[in-house]
């Protein structure tokens, strides 16, 4: 017998008949010996109709009020699955965030969790109960309702297997794990029985939606085993196949001795690049440029900054494509003349692809294998970025499923593990 | 300036366009230098749909996880209004009941208020911003979130203008106040200007559904002055007009000098009637009959025994027609053979008219007047039931709006103030 955190995505919450899935599949692990706590997303769709009906009201809503809103569709999927799990005959009850409480700082639409208080649902537990606690959301110490922005029930799963130690987090999502890279671009795409939290969290940012990325953080903060699998396997499939059928992402280094160097391959193509010509070279310039950028509220990705020529650089970086626009208007605002630069040039048709492993590490030339590799295919190479377990280039989009294709091959992804 | 409550119906929260018209309503109020406390329903057909989704799941729901859900339909109400609020330039910020807190018993689905803390909306209000409170709901000690009933609003914003001595409670509703009668059946029927709390009180309990029963009896148990008037007039009407419109509930006997005997006729279509012929009339025996009725968790209306004859009586009541079938079975049950009664007879259609007026304490001949009224109209009568302020019979239904108009015209309604 174990403390189990079950956390269940939108499409599985979907529907009255797919939250009764939801259930048998809770009680099947009940019935098995094991404590469960299961953090239920809002039904699909419903926090977009719930956030469309405050902006058909105002273009800017307050944030305060939007978590208010935002946070009732996780509640009423833990409402509806304890019912679901009492129609079952197991004992089941429901916690909102603030019930718990689920303690965050006050940063409405991204708050962080700060703390997890275990009494009531530590009682409920040793009184043979399921307990349900609403993702997304928490309370801050004036009570108000924040919530942690997109995909926070991945966070709030996590958080809460660490706050209880809870053997496994298990996250049921569409997808039946990690794959070596999108199987919709390469067919030979393979699921990864382990994952190293690291290339988890390369992977995550890279575009490999399958966790939010600050849920795999706080698993690697806290060391919580999390293992992502499917919720549209029959539900009574037994346990022990159960979760062989999905990815376990782990802390333990050894796991990974038999691993391939590259783990997988990511890709993202809302990126848009931007550089800025003839930058002066001088203390403070990256900072000058940047700093407007961020008050902007614009997420920068990759950032690359030449040896100066002649006493002036090349500075580029990437930003999300839909910010490209806004972003060219803050440099040539804020930042061209400030500095002096000569000019500021912008690409929004360009693709980001990476190639993650831990086992890189310990190799050498995984870089000239990928650059040849995009080489012979004709790709032309325009930003490198790397790090100890991966490396990025950005290249013209209309070349990325090539670019995957061709480096999930020479990597020897494609093989069977 | 002063401290006034307003209540505003699902049907008055039902788009943005309508949210955003109550904001408008409120922000005139708040200008003229009005502090505001505004408890909105849920968007209409919100909490069917939330229901709904529970008995798809289940046919019997927990109540305490049918609150969690249906609590849910007013918390977005009120950040919807605050956001609209805050697009006019006008300071808001919303609260859920439990935020406030309201605290209440545990009787999930029908819990009653008990306390709600003023603090931190009193502060709100010095510092000059409107507060929104989820009407319909509360906490109880163990934080568990409770709802009042159906209509619950009704009684939130009374119970919130109590808390906080409110001068007046206003309930915007889709109706522009209290009537003599249904203007769908009776086409002369007339607005009354006032009503007092005791008629109302009778008004609501028979069937004239603008207000919910509980709402107007905590009006009267704490006082509050209490409106009723229309959400669908321009919502920048000057505020005196629009006090003009609605009809008050006053508590001043004064007030009442110059009005008519009858202030209007009550009708309810949904009664059932059930008689046990020759029942033994001993002590206890009607505590027999209906008790297990009550276990069953059936309503009853309108009681009668009549004087016995031989040491046996019939014993006549009404209940819901839709628990008539359900009655029966209790009744067949549990006490036929106990009590011994001979026969047990049942009648789905019968209606309940009513004549209410508080002038009719200080006037005889009121009865006698009605009953004439009904035989001249060929209507049999087939049982009555009288209180100080109200005189009931319950009658086919087939004569009901016969028997509402022309009581309607035998008491003189339809003429002006």
């Amino acid at each position: 017998m174990a403390l189990i955190v079950q956390k269940y995505g939108g499409t599985s919450m979907g529907t009255p008949e797919r939250i009764k899935n939801v259930a048998r599949r809770v009680a099947k692990w009940h019935a098995a010996g094991h404590q469960v706590i299961v953090v239920p997303s809002a039904m699909a769709g419903e926090t977009n109709r719930l956030l469309g009906l405050a902006r058909e009201i105002s273009d800017r809503p307050d944030p305060r009020e939007l978590d208010m809103i935002a946070a009732t569709g996780e509640q009423v999927s833990v409402g509806l699955l304890a019912i679901a799990l009492k129609a079952l005959g197991v004992a089941a009850r429901s916690y909102a965030g603030w019930q718990v409480p689920i303690r965050t700082d006050s940063s409405f639409t991204k708050a962080r969790i700060e703390a997890i208080e275990a009494t009531k649902v530590k009682g409920d537990l040793d009184a043979d109960m399921v307990v349900i606690i609403t993702g997304f959301q928490g309370v801050d110490e004036q009570s108000n309702i924040t919530t942690l922005g997109r995909g926070g029930s991945d966070t709030s799963a996590v958080a809460v297997a660490a706050a209880f130690q809870a053997r496994e987090c298990l996250i049921f999502t569409d997808v039946d794990g990690v794959y070596t890279t999108d199987p919709r671009i390469v067919s030979e795409a393979r699921r990864l029985k382990v994952i190293s939290f690291e290339e988890m969290l390369e992977l995550a940012s890279l575009g490999s939606k399958v966790l939010q990325i600050r849920s795999v953080e706080f698993a690697g903060k806290y060391k919580v085993p999390t293992r992502v699998l499917s919720s549209l396997t029959d539900p009574l499939i037994p346990i022990e196949e159960e979760i062989r059928s999905g990815t376990l992402i782990t802390f333990e280094e050894d796991e990974h001795m038999e691993q391939a160097v590259i783990s997988g391959i990511a890709f993202n193509r809302d990126e848009g690049k931007i550089t800025l010509l003839q930058v002066p070279d001088r203390p403070g310039v990256a900072f000058q440029i940047l700093g407007p950028v961020a008050e902007a509220n614009i997420d920068v990705d990759m950032i690359i900054q030449n040896q100066s020529v002649n006493g002036t650089t090349d500075f580029s970086f990437t930003v999300h494509r839909n910010e490209l626009d806004k972003t060219l208007e803050v440099l040539e605002r804020s930042v061209k003349n400030q500095i002096g630069a000569r000019e500021i040039r912008a690409d929004a048709k360009v693709a980001k692809v990476s190639a993650v492993g831990i086992g890189m590490r310990s190799h050498v030339g995984i870089a000239a294998q990928m650059f040849e590799t995009l080489f012979n295919e004709g790709i032309n190479i325009q930003m490198i970025s790397t790090s100890e377990i991966k490396i990025s280039v950005i290249i013209d989009d209309k070349y990325m499923e090539l670019a995957v294709r061709a480096l999930h091959k020479a990597f020897g992804l494609e093989q069977s593990e």
